[in-house]
């Protein structure tokens, strides 16, 4: 790209850092910017440099917070005895959008994959070991993707959690709910008609 | 959405008041700023306030700079004699990259769009006038988009650029090159045919 100026160009390569922002978006967002006042944009980058400053995880779960323990962990409302096992924060949202668990979380910050160099101890394995030996949870239920470094963390973590007396749990996998078969893969479709459940439970 | 923290919440509110960028793609952004380094979160910020702080818009041509007059206007290999009239910086960069073009341009910063309430004195067209006074410009070329807005725009320069003695042309309209006829639409393909040109000028 032909930039007219030094700034702009900066600005653009900075937004073009992002994943999934290719150069002519990262240019459409810095022009629209440059186009507010002064204000909106010190008040954009300030709510940036605030959170980058501020930001805590909470020393129990390791989930984003404000506060040295989440809301969820100070929660009495929320059952301390299960331990729902994701990903990152957005998983926490998911999860809390179905409003459909009562119980509290453990963020591990990643999944393992080898191919990008993450192992086991970049993760916040150690935390969930250390809140399972304090020995009030009863199930963990881990919520994570089904994809290869979602089953690997899953086979990991199962080996780790067997030594202690909890029930060890994984989401459920089958078609969606308003999936047409026609249209699911193979894998899934083959694997719900193995994992078969009688009706009385899934209309429960 | 449920955040776990107000920060957090601030900053993907600020994201997602970008222009497509959405509540799902401005929390993928935060969270991905969230796990870099100080120094590269300090950076962004930093290249936009700069951007915002310093940019300056070519008293010639408007055009986004870093300096009072842009290297374009300030270069002895362009032709002044010729004026690229564009909506923005974008449209300079388009054109620029096809290196067919010598002349110099003037940006007018939008088109008019009464729906969005952007009249002529928005727009830098005394800018533009100014610059037919001075008399040294023999051709106004106006380079802009074949939508409603960009139609109308064109009709009013042509109205006030008709007082002065230059040569006002519009880029040339019809099928792009390597479309296929069935794909083009019928205005366009319709409009091609009532302005067709001799064969000769056509592959000059």
């Amino acid at each position: 790209m032909n930039f007219s100026s030094k700034l702009l160009q900066n600005a653009v390569e900075e937004f073009g850092r992002l994943p999934g922002v290719g150069k002519k978006t990262a240019l459409r967002l810095v022009l629209h910017l440059l186009k507010q006042q002064d204000a909106e944009v010190a008040r954009f980058t300030s709510s940036l440099n605030l959170l980058k400053e501020k930001i805590q995880y909470c020393k129990e779960c390791y989930n984003i917070s404000d506060e040295e323990v989440c809301e969820i962990c100070l929660s009495v409302k929320r059952d301390k005895s299960t331990i729902c096992v994701v990903e990152d924060t957005r998983d926490v949202m998911a999860i809390e959008n179905t409003n459909q668990y009562q119980g509290v979380y453990h963020v591990l910050g990643g999944l393992i994959s080898p191919m990008d160099g993450i192992g086991p101890s970049d993760l916040k394995i150690e935390g969930l070991i250390q809140r399972l030996r304090q020995g009030a949870v009863k199930e963990v239920i881990l919520a994570l993707s089904a994809t290869m470094e979602g089953d690997t963390t899953i086979f990991y973590l199962y080996r780790k959690l067997k030594e202690f007396d909890v029930q060890v749990s994984t989401i459920a996998r089958g078609i969606a709910f308003g999936g047409e078969l026609e249209y699911v893969d193979e894998i899934t479709l083959g694997r719900s008609i193995l994992t078969r459940v009688p009706y009385e439970r899934n209309v429960g």
